[in-house]
């Protein structure tokens, strides 16, 4: 049996935070002068509900099982999409169901596809708004990676999370609030200080600290139509590059590196192979770029770097159209969507600690063939990988890729081409933004039919969830399990 | 130490053999009087240089083990390539290296994909060789399936390859051999068969024995510009759907069936999802086929099921143009791409083994997800498959996954569009033939540069023999081990 009274009473206190997280938007509307009430029916709604809910049920000493934590994190999600997208139907900016649900996802999501094509144009408070989604869901994504992810073993990664409270879940309480308020400081405190700098670089405080919370949220929102290229400014470009590559790091190794723990951060595998290939693909790219340009050396590698970080981490900001550069390039750009930054960042995808186990198994299982009596174990962060752990990280590299190509045929046979079907579900599974064909980095998905967005909505919160929290719901197990 | 002499002898006896197999080339260039010199000096290279390696080295007992077994899988098909690509260059028909290089491999892997733009109007000779190549391949990887695949445990599917001899090789050798002459009697009279029944559905003899080679090989070389299309006859291609469809199955099933064994073939999984899967995906693309075109019920589901049996069973003759019904049905032929036949077939690419075993063992990983504790066995022909087998094969598919996008990306830098380099590399790590993008099923590949078919012929290697068995010889392991 599943304990509904519990997850009414979790989500009805998620509605009521949602309704409380709008206030800000709606005080951005007052200061401004706009119309302030479409966010402020929404708060409203949303704080009346979740009240309504969270008080319906009576508090539950119980214990939230695995099978209740599933629902409670895809619920979640669902929850403050619904809610979340209130204010923009309200408003009547973005009039469509579809439109206002892709949206909305791609925030809390912290994808970045926009399907809106004159951003400028939009009311402030409802662009702060549009923000906040990006930074509630990136803050939602740190606590499910901190507090309920290692308990429900998605994925196989529950071991590098550094500091994972472990199976035993009855121990954990006062650890997981402890270190999710660690998380919590670093999440606030990173975003301030990347609001500051981009402040101090020629941004208003308003687009400031818009854009610190898509960047702090590896998201991408922007409230300028041509996203970061708009400010055109060196200093703005490598503050946003920095905080990127930090809200693609493991947030515990951050809390390391606050407390001067570096040796934890350089022995650390997943986060030297993610700063080793981001520093590798920024050099081998600038390469195209700086033959066919004008740009120079410093601005060939700015940009190369800027472009590899923001896709890598999945954050989608944009200074440069790499589609320019010939297959070649689109093509790494394409296949970046494949990477993801590091376990227990806000970024999505696959995630730099899957690919290296795998590959650095797959390595190994060559000597394995040639010495099939000798022992190979794989190490990471010294210690022992279990061969429990290499199969699940090996089926969910293949349950991503089977989910992509079977949404890439989905969206294919409502008539789009190869390389926009192809481009569209690799970026929203990845969580990250830009793509190629049709969904470029200068492009937008305006133009998907209704079936498309709601699918492609889908595909993100696939992604975001990393699959198998979404798909077990699917499954006749986990309805039958007693 | 690597055993060169045994090495030696063995290259020796394969080069005289396809010296040998020249001959009946050579007499079909004097019986249609064409200049037969070309062939005659090619097989009489071949069995001088065999003979001479062959008694170079003196008679070797000692047993031939894995490292071996790696490194004359290998140079076996380079040697045959080296070889069979004499009588072309010789003739001058196939000018460039890289051309006679490419129709080569593209024959011995069983590939079929072609850099010829005028097939009809090559000397009858030179076709027939063409073609023998194919039907020599398909030989090739039936005896290394049987005797040599199961021994080295390529991929994880060695148990799967049904009266596989197991890991103790030295009790084998009786068993090796008289498996191995059952699956030629096979090979022989299907082949026979086949081309008989073209024979009597209006094709020339010579046509009819070329087709059969190609058909039984899974190959897809035709002697006629337009493939089979060229006969647009209903018996022709319900015939070489049916031969084409025993290509694909496992040969010891087809032995099995000979011999009265029914129940075998019907508990076997993989066939039977082959033969379902066929089933299915036949009937799913009639639909858009009839839909779009004035083909009418039973042309539109034959003309599907040509198209699908053809591609999964990586043969890639081609009676309709897929391509012409819009993305969604080119995205499923792409797909079809990544499917395979059945192992111990003579068919490329990943295999229904496998599919089954990953989706199958997916499907039960939820089920462990929600019971941590329970023991979920994965059952596969009433057996059970260990996580080592598992590891095993979902290790093949990442890596096959991984060549292939480390393959279309390289092909994309040197200029081609992404369809097309997809398409390319994807139907020749199958050995299929047709792709997509400029390379669809009516097109052929004499527009790549050379650099481009040299690559494109080592990926149809590397596909034919089951990737580790080449990869492994780039490894530091594969040659330190003592």
């Amino acid at each position: 049996m599943i304990h509904l009274k519990a997850i009414g009473k979790i989500m009805g206190a998620l509605l009521f935070l949602i309704g409380v997280l709008m206030l800000p938007a709606a005080s951005i509307s007052w200061i401004y002068r706009e119309d302030s009430s479409p966010i402020m029916i929404s708060a409203a709604i949303s704080l009346f509900i979740g009240m309504a809910l969270f008080f319906s049920f009576s508090k539950q000493d119980e214990f939230v099982r695995k099978r209740e934590g599933y629902l409670i994190v895809a619920l979640s999600w669902v929850v403050m999409t619904g809610f979340g997208m209130i204010p923009f139907i309200l408003s009547k900016e973005i009039t469509s169901f579809a439109d206002a649900l892709f949206e909305t996802v791609s925030g809390f999501t912290t994808t970045g596809a926009t399907i809106l094509t004159d951003i400028e144009s939009m009311p402030k408070g409802l662009l702060f708004w549009r923000s906040m989604t990006h930074w509630i869901g990136g803050l939602g994504i740190i606590v499910l990676t901190v507090a309920i992810f290692p308990l429900l073993g998605i994925g196989g990664i529950e071991l590098f999370v550094a500091e994972s409270p472990g199976p035993t879940s009855d121990k954990v309480h006062p650890r997981i609030s402890e270190t999710a308020k660690r998380l919590w400081y670093i999440y606030v405190g990173l975003t301030v200080l990347c609001a500051l700098l981009y402040w101090a670089g020629g941004m208003t405080l308003f687009d400031a600290v818009n854009h610190s919370f898509a960047t702090m949220a590896t998201g991408g929102f922007s409230t300028k139509n041509s996203s970061l290229a708009f400010y055109d400014s060196a200093f703005i470009e490598y503050v946003a590059v920095f905080f990127m590559f930090l809200a693609g790091a493991n947030f515990t190794l951050i809390y390391f590196g606050v407390v001067g723990k570096f040796k934890r951060i350089i022995s650390n595998d997943e986060f030297k192979a993610y700063a080793i290939g981001l520093l590798i693909l920024s050099l081998v790219i600038a390469i195209p770029i700086y033959l066919q340009s004008d740009y120079g050396l410093e601005l060939s590698f700015r940009k190369s770097l800027f472009q590899v970080v923001s896709v890598v981490t999945t954050t989608g900001f944009i200074t440069d159209d790499y589609t320019q550069y010939g297959t070649g390039v689109t093509f790494i750009f394409f296949m970046l969507l494949f990477l993801g930054g590091c376990a227990g960042s806000t970024s999505g995808g696959i995630k730099f600690i899957r690919h290296t186990v795998f590959l650095k198994n797959s390595w190994l299982e060559f000597k394995r063939i040639v010495h099939p009596r000798a022992i190979v174990p794989l190490i990471i962060n010294g210690e022992r990988v279990t061969g429990r752990i290499i199969n699940n990280i090996m089926n969910f590299l293949l349950i991503y890729l089977l989910t992509f190509v079977a949404g890439s045929l989905v969206i294919s046979m409502l008539g789009y081409d190869l390389a926009t079907s192809l481009g569209a579900v690799a970026t929203c599974l990845d969580n990250a933004g830009p793509a190629i064909g049709k969904v470029g980095p200068v492009d937008n998905f305006a133009f998907f039919s209704s079936e498309a967005k709601v699918i492609l909505s889908f595909i993100m919160l696939l992604g975001r969830l990393e699959l198998f929290t979404v798909l077990i719901l699917f499954t006749p197990f986990f309805w039958r399990a007693n």
